[in-house]
């Protein structure tokens, strides 16, 4: 199981530490192949050693190579936009997870949009029980549609 | 001509009266399908009417009926992301205009992909020379895989 996870750098790294528990769960279930989201060295202005063209070519390698997509969609981030955009038009079966506050307001394209697999959590502990109920619906699918609402 | 012009909403306003700049010079060129965008009264919660799930399926049929796309990329947004990854598998041109500041950091996903007409600039009539440029380009292309770069 090789999984995509997909995190904001660029946009803002306030969450930087999530997504390392996140990946932490994740490396339970499968490969992460985008495990450097979650390094606390990586700051805002990314990886210093890829170039744009670079980094943008792996990325989309890797994401058309996993089998599942697991996206922390809190801070916003228009990387993590365009790669659920991509990863949707691949078909791949895709999970957003959000912490909701009173500041912030998610994505209608996100919120609104059935080919997700959209929760929302508040603690790490909820966020692995998101984890388990997507991945489990991916042994034990409903329908055939990728539409899990 | 349709357009669909992609800013931020839930992801920020600050940049709204930019927006607002280029929906009015880009409705010179043909119809702004998205002119709510740049509306001052929309506040970073959205739009009040809607439910996620009308204004995504919504958004999603302007932007297949669009002829272009236009998205200003300066303030990181979850939705505007999406939006250029469905755009680009659906094969629409599209521009992205960022303003570079010290403090933000354009996603590799953005400015490393040749799928886009990627251009920055700084002030109103410098977004209005690129937006001429990309629309040149439509009219003059070089070659007909969409890659400008």
């Amino acid at each position: 199981m090789k999984i995509y996870f997909a995190g904001a750098i660029r946009g803002g790294r306030n969450d930087v530490k999530i997504y390392k528990d996140i990946i932490i769960y994740l490396e339970n279930i499968g490969k992460v192949l985008t495990e450097h989201v979650g390094d606390e060295k990586l700051d805002i202005m990314g990886e210093k050693d890829g170039i744009d063209t670079a980094i943008y070519k792996r990325d989309m390698i890797w994401l058309q190579s996993a089998d599942a997509v697991v996206a922390e969609v809190t801070t916003p981030s228009l990387g993590v936009g365009y790669e659920l955009g991509i990863a949707e038009k691949l078909r791949k079966p895709i999970l957003c997870m959000y912490r909701p506050s009173e500041k912030t307001c998610i994505s209608a394209m996100v919120k609104g949009n059935n080919q997700f697999f959209y929760r929302e959590y508040h603690s790490i502990k909820e966020a692995q029980s998101c984890i388990d109920a997507f991945f489990l619906s991916l042994i034990y699918p409903k329908n055939t549609n990728h539409s899990y609402k």
